[in-house]
Protein backbone atom coordinates (compact mmCIF):
# COMPACT_ATOMS: atom_id res chain seq x y z
CA UNK A 1 0.00 0.00 0.00
CA UNK A 2 1.33 3.44 -0.64
CA UNK A 3 1.00 6.39 0.64
CA UNK A 4 -1.42 7.76 -1.73
CA UNK A 5 -3.66 4.95 -0.58
CA UNK A 6 -3.13 5.23 3.20
CA UNK A 7 -4.43 8.88 2.74
CA UNK A 8 -7.28 8.14 0.48
CA UNK A 9 -8.79 5.48 2.94
CA UNK A 10 -7.80 7.32 6.32
CA UNK A 11 -9.60 10.67 4.43
CA UNK A 12 -12.60 9.16 3.03
CA UNK A 13 -12.59 6.86 6.91
CA UNK A 14 -12.70 9.98 8.84
CA UNK A 15 -15.23 11.71 6.19
CA UNK A 16 -18.36 9.28 6.37
CA UNK A 17 -18.06 8.64 10.62
CA UNK A 18 -18.88 10.33 13.49
CA UNK A 19 -16.32 12.99 15.20
CA UNK A 20 -15.02 12.37 18.59
CA UNK A 21 -16.75 9.03 18.88
CA UNK A 22 -15.96 5.02 18.60
CA UNK A 23 -16.65 1.78 19.27
CA UNK A 24 -14.48 -1.15 21.44
CA UNK A 25 -15.01 -4.47 21.65
CA UNK A 26 -14.41 -7.08 24.17
CA UNK A 27 -14.39 -10.42 22.91
CA UNK A 28 -14.30 -12.91 25.28
CA UNK A 29 -13.88 -16.91 24.33
CA UNK A 30 -13.05 -19.76 26.89
CA UNK A 31 -10.26 -21.63 25.33
CA UNK A 32 -8.40 -24.42 27.45
CA UNK A 33 -10.28 -23.32 30.58
CA UNK A 34 -9.28 -20.00 30.68
CA UNK A 35 -11.55 -16.75 30.07
CA UNK A 36 -9.63 -15.30 26.77
CA UNK A 37 -9.87 -11.63 24.93
CA UNK A 38 -9.09 -10.85 21.44
CA UNK A 39 -6.20 -8.37 21.30
CA UNK A 40 -4.46 -6.96 18.00
CA UNK A 41 -1.29 -5.66 17.45
CA UNK A 42 -0.15 -2.99 15.60
CA UNK A 43 2.35 -3.20 12.51
CA UNK A 44 5.78 -3.64 13.82
CA UNK A 45 5.34 -2.40 17.19
CA UNK A 46 4.34 -4.08 20.72
CA UNK A 47 1.64 -2.12 20.96
CA UNK A 48 -1.93 -3.80 21.25
CA UNK A 49 -5.58 -2.72 21.20
CA UNK A 50 -9.05 -4.03 21.59
CA UNK A 51 -10.90 -4.44 18.00
CA UNK A 52 -12.82 -1.28 17.50
CA UNK A 53 -13.02 1.87 15.31
CA UNK A 54 -15.04 5.00 14.61
CA UNK A 55 -18.93 5.00 13.58
CA UNK A 56 -20.29 5.43 10.08
CA UNK A 57 -23.02 8.33 9.78
CA UNK A 58 -25.28 5.76 8.68
CA UNK A 59 -24.91 3.43 10.75
CA UNK A 60 -25.81 2.80 14.39
CA UNK A 61 -23.52 2.30 17.56
CA UNK A 62 -24.81 -1.47 17.92
CA UNK A 63 -24.17 -1.98 14.06
CA UNK A 64 -20.48 0.08 14.08
CA UNK A 65 -19.66 -2.82 16.74
CA UNK A 66 -20.86 -5.99 14.74
CA UNK A 67 -19.00 -4.44 11.71
CA UNK A 68 -16.21 -4.20 13.53
CA UNK A 69 -16.23 -7.93 14.83
CA UNK A 70 -17.06 -9.65 11.62
CA UNK A 71 -14.31 -7.69 9.76
CA UNK A 72 -11.99 -9.34 12.38
CA UNK A 73 -13.82 -12.61 12.94
CA UNK A 74 -15.39 -13.66 9.85
CA UNK A 75 -18.77 -14.63 12.37
CA UNK A 76 -21.81 -14.22 10.93
CA UNK A 77 -23.68 -14.33 14.90
CA UNK A 78 -21.93 -12.60 17.17
CA UNK A 79 -23.55 -12.45 20.94
CA UNK A 80 -23.02 -8.68 21.69
CA UNK A 81 -24.11 -6.29 24.82
CA UNK A 82 -23.15 -2.41 25.34
CA UNK A 83 -21.94 -2.66 28.55
CA UNK A 84 -20.26 0.95 29.44
CA UNK A 85 -19.30 4.19 28.14
CA UNK A 86 -15.94 5.75 28.65
CA UNK A 87 -15.79 9.06 28.05
CA UNK A 88 -13.09 10.57 30.66
CA UNK A 89 -11.71 13.91 29.03
CA UNK A 90 -7.61 12.11 29.64
CA UNK A 91 -8.35 8.52 28.72
CA UNK A 92 -7.09 8.44 25.27
CA UNK A 93 -4.08 10.19 24.20
CA UNK A 94 -5.18 10.27 20.30
CA UNK A 95 -2.24 12.65 19.11
CA UNK A 96 0.86 11.02 21.37
CA UNK A 97 0.04 7.55 20.44
CA UNK A 98 -1.28 7.42 16.86
CA UNK A 99 2.07 9.69 15.88
CA UNK A 100 4.16 6.40 17.05
CA UNK A 101 1.98 4.10 14.30
CA UNK A 102 0.60 6.27 11.65
CA UNK A 103 2.59 8.21 8.99
CA UNK A 104 3.00 11.90 10.04
CA UNK A 105 0.54 12.81 6.95
CA UNK A 106 -2.14 11.08 8.74
CA UNK A 107 -2.21 12.48 11.97
CA UNK A 108 -4.65 15.85 10.65
CA UNK A 109 -7.19 13.26 10.77
CA UNK A 110 -7.00 12.02 13.89
CA UNK A 111 -9.23 14.27 17.03
CA UNK A 112 -8.42 14.95 20.31
CA UNK A 113 -10.36 13.73 22.07
CA UNK A 114 -12.92 10.59 21.55
CA UNK A 115 -15.65 8.67 23.36
CA UNK A 116 -15.84 5.43 23.62
CA UNK A 117 -18.65 2.94 23.64
CA UNK A 118 -17.69 -0.47 25.07
CA UNK A 119 -19.43 -3.82 24.10
CA UNK A 120 -18.70 -7.26 25.40
CA UNK A 121 -19.49 -10.06 22.70
CA UNK A 122 -19.07 -13.98 23.33
CA UNK A 123 -17.33 -15.88 20.68
CA UNK A 124 -17.32 -19.23 19.95
CA UNK A 125 -13.35 -19.35 19.04
CA UNK A 126 -13.71 -22.37 17.41
CA UNK A 127 -15.39 -21.30 14.72
CA UNK A 128 -13.49 -17.68 14.11
CA UNK A 129 -11.11 -17.12 10.95
CA UNK A 130 -8.78 -14.14 11.58
CA UNK A 131 -8.35 -10.94 9.33
CA UNK A 132 -5.86 -8.53 9.97
CA UNK A 133 -6.57 -4.74 8.63
CA UNK A 134 -3.81 -1.40 7.04
CA UNK A 135 -2.99 -0.78 10.82
CA UNK A 136 -2.63 -4.38 12.59
CA UNK A 137 -0.68 -7.40 11.53
CA UNK A 138 -1.25 -9.91 14.06
CA UNK A 139 -4.89 -11.24 16.06
CA UNK A 140 -4.40 -13.13 19.16
CA UNK A 141 -6.46 -14.68 21.93
CA UNK A 142 -4.67 -13.55 25.66
CA UNK A 143 -5.52 -14.61 29.41
CA UNK A 144 -7.58 -11.90 30.78
CA UNK A 145 -4.55 -12.09 33.26
CA UNK A 146 -2.03 -11.88 31.22
CA UNK A 147 -2.79 -8.29 28.90
CA UNK A 148 -0.13 -7.30 26.92
CA UNK A 149 0.85 -3.73 26.95
CA UNK A 150 -2.41 -2.21 25.45
CA UNK A 151 -2.98 1.35 24.15
CA UNK A 152 -5.20 4.31 25.68
CA UNK A 153 -7.70 2.82 28.73
CA UNK A 154 -8.20 -0.75 26.52
CA UNK A 155 -6.99 -2.58 30.23
CA UNK A 156 -9.68 -0.53 31.87
CA UNK A 157 -12.03 -1.26 29.24
CA UNK A 158 -11.58 -4.92 29.59
CA UNK A 159 -11.22 -4.99 33.25
CA UNK A 160 -15.09 -3.11 33.28
CA UNK A 161 -16.23 -6.11 30.82
CA UNK A 162 -15.09 -8.83 32.92
CA UNK A 163 -16.99 -7.09 36.00
CA UNK A 164 -19.83 -6.67 33.82
CA UNK A 165 -20.21 -10.12 32.39
CA UNK A 166 -19.27 -11.62 36.08
CA UNK A 167 -22.56 -9.55 37.33
CA UNK A 168 -24.73 -10.84 34.73
CA UNK A 169 -23.07 -14.28 34.08
CA UNK A 170 -24.44 -15.85 37.41
CA UNK A 171 -28.28 -16.08 36.65
CA UNK A 172 -28.03 -15.84 32.66
CA UNK A 173 -27.28 -18.91 30.17
CA UNK A 174 -24.48 -17.27 28.24
CA UNK A 175 -22.35 -19.94 28.49
CA UNK A 176 -24.35 -21.13 25.16
CA UNK A 177 -21.96 -18.58 23.27
CA UNK A 178 -19.11 -19.96 24.63
CA UNK A 179 -18.95 -24.06 25.19
CA UNK A 180 -18.97 -26.69 21.87
CA UNK A 181 -22.29 -27.81 21.17
CA UNK A 182 -22.27 -30.82 23.13
CA UNK A 183 -20.68 -30.67 26.73
CA UNK A 184 -20.65 -32.41 30.20
CA UNK A 185 -21.94 -30.81 33.07
CA UNK A 186 -18.71 -30.69 34.86
CA UNK A 187 -17.14 -28.51 31.76
CA UNK A 188 -20.03 -25.76 32.18
CA UNK A 189 -19.39 -25.94 35.58
CA UNK A 190 -15.91 -25.25 35.15
CA UNK A 191 -16.73 -22.31 32.90
CA UNK A 192 -18.79 -20.72 35.39
CA UNK A 193 -15.64 -21.13 37.89
CA UNK A 194 -13.42 -19.55 35.56
CA UNK A 195 -15.87 -16.80 34.93
CA UNK A 196 -16.91 -16.35 38.52
CA UNK A 197 -13.42 -16.68 39.68
CA UNK A 198 -14.73 -19.24 42.72
CA UNK A 199 -15.17 -22.84 43.23
CA UNK A 200 -18.99 -24.21 43.19
CA UNK A 201 -20.01 -26.73 44.70
CA UNK A 202 -20.67 -29.98 42.27
CA UNK A 203 -24.06 -30.61 43.69
CA UNK A 204 -25.61 -27.39 44.05
CA UNK A 205 -24.52 -26.28 41.02
CA UNK A 206 -25.75 -29.07 38.92
CA UNK A 207 -29.36 -28.62 40.96
CA UNK A 208 -29.65 -25.20 39.97
CA UNK A 209 -28.65 -25.68 36.14
CA UNK A 210 -30.60 -28.37 35.27
CA UNK A 211 -33.76 -26.81 37.26
CA UNK A 212 -33.53 -23.87 34.74
CA UNK A 213 -34.68 -26.78 31.62
CA UNK A 214 -32.73 -24.83 29.23
CA UNK A 215 -30.33 -27.97 28.68
CA UNK A 216 -31.60 -31.68 27.30
CA UNK A 217 -28.84 -34.45 27.97
CA UNK A 218 -28.36 -36.25 24.77
CA UNK A 219 -27.99 -39.78 24.20
CA UNK A 220 -24.29 -39.68 23.98
CA UNK A 221 -21.65 -40.12 26.60
CA UNK A 222 -17.99 -37.86 26.66
CA UNK A 223 -15.65 -40.61 25.87
CA UNK A 224 -11.37 -40.18 27.07
CA UNK A 225 -12.03 -39.25 30.74
CA UNK A 226 -9.72 -40.19 33.16
CA UNK A 227 -13.77 -41.36 35.29
CA UNK A 228 -16.73 -43.24 34.37
CA UNK A 229 -18.01 -41.07 31.01
CA UNK A 230 -20.32 -38.64 31.72
CA UNK A 231 -23.07 -37.58 29.53
CA UNK A 232 -23.32 -35.22 27.11
CA UNK A 233 -25.86 -32.36 27.13
CA UNK A 234 -26.97 -29.24 24.87
CA UNK A 235 -28.80 -25.49 24.87
CA UNK A 236 -32.46 -26.20 24.09
CA UNK A 237 -31.96 -23.28 21.09
CA UNK A 238 -35.85 -22.37 21.40
CA UNK A 239 -35.73 -22.29 25.07
CA UNK A 240 -32.36 -20.12 25.01
CA UNK A 241 -33.97 -17.74 22.42
CA UNK A 242 -37.11 -17.38 24.52
CA UNK A 243 -34.80 -16.03 27.79
CA UNK A 244 -33.06 -13.97 25.06
CA UNK A 245 -36.19 -11.93 24.32
CA UNK A 246 -37.38 -11.69 27.47
CA UNK A 247 -34.42 -10.18 29.07
CA UNK A 248 -33.03 -7.84 26.43
CA UNK B 1 -32.94 38.05 25.72
CA UNK B 2 -32.45 39.19 22.50
CA UNK B 3 -31.71 37.21 19.54
CA UNK B 4 -28.39 38.50 19.51
CA UNK B 5 -28.25 37.30 23.40
CA UNK B 6 -29.19 33.70 22.22
CA UNK B 7 -27.14 33.74 19.27
CA UNK B 8 -23.96 34.63 21.11
CA UNK B 9 -24.91 31.49 24.16
CA UNK B 10 -26.07 29.51 21.38
CA UNK B 11 -22.20 30.04 19.23
CA UNK B 12 -20.23 29.53 22.73
CA UNK B 13 -22.18 26.25 23.50
CA UNK B 14 -21.67 24.34 20.16
CA UNK B 15 -17.90 26.18 19.77
CA UNK B 16 -16.78 24.81 23.49
CA UNK B 17 -18.79 21.07 23.37
CA UNK B 18 -18.15 17.99 21.31
CA UNK B 19 -20.28 17.80 18.53
CA UNK B 20 -22.94 14.93 17.63
CA UNK B 21 -22.53 13.58 21.37
CA UNK B 22 -24.84 14.76 24.37
CA UNK B 23 -26.20 13.27 27.64
CA UNK B 24 -29.72 12.63 28.70
CA UNK B 25 -30.38 12.40 32.64
CA UNK B 26 -33.67 9.97 33.81
CA UNK B 27 -33.61 11.77 37.53
CA UNK B 28 -35.95 9.67 40.00
CA UNK B 29 -37.93 10.26 43.02
CA UNK B 30 -40.32 8.46 45.02
CA UNK B 31 -43.48 10.71 45.91
CA UNK B 32 -46.68 9.86 47.45
CA UNK B 33 -45.33 5.99 47.28
CA UNK B 34 -45.09 6.64 43.05
CA UNK B 35 -41.88 6.88 41.12
CA UNK B 36 -41.32 9.94 39.17
CA UNK B 37 -39.10 11.86 36.45
CA UNK B 38 -38.19 14.77 36.09
CA UNK B 39 -39.05 16.46 33.01
CA UNK B 40 -38.70 19.99 31.22
CA UNK B 41 -41.08 21.55 28.70
CA UNK B 42 -39.73 23.62 26.46
CA UNK B 43 -41.22 27.86 26.42
CA UNK B 44 -44.60 28.08 24.70
CA UNK B 45 -45.05 24.74 23.78
CA UNK B 46 -46.46 21.12 24.75
CA UNK B 47 -42.75 19.47 24.64
CA UNK B 48 -41.40 17.65 27.23
CA UNK B 49 -37.53 16.81 27.22
CA UNK B 50 -35.13 14.84 30.04
CA UNK B 51 -32.52 17.43 31.61
CA UNK B 52 -29.56 17.03 29.58
CA UNK B 53 -27.19 18.27 26.99
CA UNK B 54 -23.91 18.99 25.12
CA UNK B 55 -20.55 17.64 26.51
CA UNK B 56 -17.98 20.40 27.34
CA UNK B 57 -14.12 19.76 25.69
CA UNK B 58 -12.98 19.99 29.35
CA UNK B 59 -15.10 17.71 31.24
CA UNK B 60 -15.85 14.25 31.39
CA UNK B 61 -19.29 12.72 30.78
CA UNK B 62 -20.20 12.07 34.42
CA UNK B 63 -19.20 15.26 34.85
CA UNK B 64 -21.66 16.46 32.28
CA UNK B 65 -24.30 14.81 33.51
CA UNK B 66 -23.43 16.17 36.98
CA UNK B 67 -23.80 19.88 35.83
CA UNK B 68 -26.77 19.08 34.43
CA UNK B 69 -28.53 17.74 36.82
CA UNK B 70 -27.44 20.59 39.57
CA UNK B 71 -28.22 23.15 37.18
CA UNK B 72 -31.77 22.12 37.37
CA UNK B 73 -32.32 20.67 41.01
CA UNK B 74 -29.53 22.69 43.00
CA UNK B 75 -28.39 19.51 44.25
CA UNK B 76 -24.62 19.27 45.21
CA UNK B 77 -24.58 15.86 46.30
CA UNK B 78 -26.64 13.02 43.14
CA UNK B 79 -26.59 9.79 43.16
CA UNK B 80 -25.72 9.26 39.30
CA UNK B 81 -25.25 6.10 37.21
CA UNK B 82 -24.70 5.60 33.80
CA UNK B 83 -26.88 2.71 32.23
CA UNK B 84 -26.85 2.66 28.53
CA UNK B 85 -25.74 4.91 24.93
CA UNK B 86 -28.34 5.35 23.06
CA UNK B 87 -27.12 5.52 18.96
CA UNK B 88 -29.62 4.98 16.37
CA UNK B 89 -29.00 6.36 12.98
CA UNK B 90 -32.66 7.70 13.62
CA UNK B 91 -33.15 7.80 16.87
CA UNK B 92 -33.56 12.03 17.42
CA UNK B 93 -35.06 14.36 14.63
CA UNK B 94 -33.02 17.07 15.64
CA UNK B 95 -33.30 19.24 12.59
CA UNK B 96 -36.78 18.80 12.60
CA UNK B 97 -37.78 19.15 16.41
CA UNK B 98 -35.57 22.12 16.91
CA UNK B 99 -36.93 24.04 14.11
CA UNK B 100 -40.17 24.29 15.99
CA UNK B 101 -38.17 25.28 19.29
CA UNK B 102 -35.93 28.03 18.03
CA UNK B 103 -35.73 30.19 15.83
CA UNK B 104 -34.18 30.18 12.53
CA UNK B 105 -31.22 31.66 12.70
CA UNK B 106 -30.23 28.83 15.38
CA UNK B 107 -30.83 25.89 13.58
CA UNK B 108 -27.16 26.25 11.84
CA UNK B 109 -25.89 25.06 15.45
CA UNK B 110 -27.78 21.51 15.84
CA UNK B 111 -25.67 18.18 14.25
CA UNK B 112 -28.07 16.20 11.98
CA UNK B 113 -27.20 12.89 14.27
CA UNK B 114 -26.65 12.66 18.06
CA UNK B 115 -25.62 9.78 19.79
CA UNK B 116 -26.55 9.75 23.78
CA UNK B 117 -25.36 8.65 27.13
CA UNK B 118 -28.25 7.79 29.45
CA UNK B 119 -27.59 8.31 33.14
CA UNK B 120 -29.83 7.86 35.77
CA UNK B 121 -29.89 9.46 38.83
CA UNK B 122 -32.18 9.31 42.16
CA UNK B 123 -33.16 12.35 44.10
CA UNK B 124 -34.74 13.19 46.85
CA UNK B 125 -37.57 15.72 45.80
CA UNK B 126 -37.27 17.19 48.65
CA UNK B 127 -34.18 18.65 48.59
CA UNK B 128 -34.72 19.90 45.48
CA UNK B 129 -34.93 23.42 43.80
CA UNK B 130 -35.62 23.34 40.33
CA UNK B 131 -34.45 26.39 37.97
CA UNK B 132 -34.97 27.18 34.48
CA UNK B 133 -33.39 27.86 31.42
CA UNK B 134 -33.46 30.12 28.31
CA UNK B 135 -35.32 27.12 26.32
CA UNK B 136 -37.49 25.71 28.75
CA UNK B 137 -40.40 27.27 31.13
CA UNK B 138 -41.47 24.56 33.39
CA UNK B 139 -39.65 21.18 35.58
CA UNK B 140 -41.77 18.62 37.13
CA UNK B 141 -42.05 15.37 38.56
CA UNK B 142 -44.19 13.18 36.16
CA UNK B 143 -45.11 9.52 36.89
CA UNK B 144 -43.49 6.97 35.20
CA UNK B 145 -47.00 5.88 33.43
CA UNK B 146 -48.51 8.65 33.11
CA UNK B 147 -45.36 10.68 30.99
CA UNK B 148 -46.20 13.62 28.51
CA UNK B 149 -45.59 14.03 25.36
CA UNK B 150 -41.64 13.78 24.66
CA UNK B 151 -38.81 14.58 22.18
CA UNK B 152 -36.85 12.07 20.25
CA UNK B 153 -36.45 8.92 21.81
CA UNK B 154 -36.52 10.44 25.30
CA UNK B 155 -39.80 7.88 26.60
CA UNK B 156 -37.55 4.60 25.24
CA UNK B 157 -34.69 6.19 27.27
CA UNK B 158 -37.07 6.79 30.41
CA UNK B 159 -38.14 3.48 29.52
CA UNK B 160 -34.78 1.85 29.64
CA UNK B 161 -34.02 3.41 32.74
CA UNK B 162 -36.99 1.98 34.73
CA UNK B 163 -35.71 -1.33 33.67
CA UNK B 164 -32.19 -0.75 34.80
CA UNK B 165 -33.35 0.78 38.07
CA UNK B 166 -35.59 -2.62 38.37
CA UNK B 167 -32.70 -4.68 37.57
CA UNK B 168 -30.40 -3.12 40.12
CA UNK B 169 -32.64 -2.19 43.14
CA UNK B 170 -33.54 -5.45 44.73
CA UNK B 171 -30.10 -6.09 45.74
CA UNK B 172 -28.42 -3.25 46.62
CA UNK B 173 -29.49 -0.08 49.40
CA UNK B 174 -30.32 2.27 46.82
CA UNK B 175 -33.65 3.12 48.15
CA UNK B 176 -31.44 5.14 50.53
CA UNK B 177 -31.20 8.29 48.06
CA UNK B 178 -35.38 8.42 47.45
CA UNK B 179 -36.38 8.10 51.28
CA UNK B 180 -36.30 10.97 54.11
CA UNK B 181 -33.70 10.36 56.35
CA UNK B 182 -36.50 8.37 59.02
CA UNK B 183 -38.65 5.97 58.04
CA UNK B 184 -40.44 2.53 58.96
CA UNK B 185 -40.05 -0.90 57.32
CA UNK B 186 -43.47 -0.38 56.21
CA UNK B 187 -42.34 2.95 54.17
CA UNK B 188 -39.55 0.91 52.46
CA UNK B 189 -41.70 -2.08 51.53
CA UNK B 190 -44.10 0.11 49.52
CA UNK B 191 -40.99 1.72 47.81
CA UNK B 192 -39.41 -1.45 46.99
CA UNK B 193 -43.13 -2.55 45.71
CA UNK B 194 -43.41 0.29 43.77
CA UNK B 195 -40.21 -0.01 41.85
CA UNK B 196 -40.19 -3.71 41.39
CA UNK B 197 -44.23 -3.74 40.51
CA UNK B 198 -45.08 -6.01 42.76
CA UNK B 199 -46.24 -7.18 46.52
CA UNK B 200 -43.43 -8.46 48.68
CA UNK B 201 -44.48 -11.08 51.69
CA UNK B 202 -44.24 -8.76 54.47
CA UNK B 203 -42.42 -10.96 56.40
CA UNK B 204 -39.65 -11.94 53.92
CA UNK B 205 -39.24 -8.42 53.15
CA UNK B 206 -38.34 -7.52 56.79
CA UNK B 207 -35.91 -10.63 57.58
CA UNK B 208 -34.37 -9.27 54.16
CA UNK B 209 -33.39 -5.70 54.57
CA UNK B 210 -32.82 -6.64 58.52
CA UNK B 211 -30.40 -9.07 57.76
CA UNK B 212 -27.77 -6.99 55.65
CA UNK B 213 -26.90 -4.53 59.06
CA UNK B 214 -27.73 -1.25 56.45
CA UNK B 215 -30.49 -0.25 58.51
CA UNK B 216 -30.09 1.30 62.21
CA UNK B 217 -33.55 1.21 64.46
CA UNK B 218 -33.63 4.45 66.28
CA UNK B 219 -35.35 5.62 69.51
CA UNK B 220 -38.42 7.09 67.64
CA UNK B 221 -41.62 6.03 66.31
CA UNK B 222 -43.88 7.10 63.53
CA UNK B 223 -46.90 8.87 64.70
CA UNK B 224 -50.21 9.66 63.39
CA UNK B 225 -50.86 6.22 61.88
CA UNK B 226 -53.65 4.22 61.93
CA UNK B 227 -51.89 0.98 63.74
CA UNK B 228 -49.76 0.82 66.67
CA UNK B 229 -46.73 3.37 65.73
CA UNK B 230 -44.04 1.77 63.63
CA UNK B 231 -40.66 2.31 64.72
CA UNK B 232 -38.56 4.58 62.25
CA UNK B 233 -35.21 3.58 60.77
CA UNK B 234 -32.53 5.09 59.49
CA UNK B 235 -29.82 4.04 56.67
CA UNK B 236 -26.17 3.36 58.18
CA UNK B 237 -24.41 5.95 56.47
CA UNK B 238 -20.63 4.06 56.91
CA UNK B 239 -22.18 0.72 56.15
CA UNK B 240 -23.72 2.58 53.07
CA UNK B 241 -20.64 3.76 51.60
CA UNK B 242 -18.64 0.60 52.39
CA UNK B 243 -21.19 -1.08 49.94
CA UNK B 244 -21.09 1.99 47.65
CA UNK B 245 -17.32 1.03 47.60
CA UNK B 246 -17.50 -2.13 47.07
CA UNK B 247 -20.03 -2.25 44.23
CA UNK B 248 -18.24 0.55 41.86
Amino acid sequence: MTQDDLNNQLKWLFENAMSGISVDCVAFAYQEERLKVLCLRYRNTDIWSLPGGLVFKHESLHQSAFRTLQERTGLDSIYLKQFQTFGEVERANIKEVMSRLVPPFAMEYFPNRSISVGYYALVNHREVIFTQDILTDLTAWHDIEELPAMIFDHVQIINTAVKSLKAQFDHLPLSYHLLPKKFTIGELQKLHEEVLGEKLERSNFQKKILSTAILERIDERKIGGAYKSPYLYRFKREKYEAWVNQVF
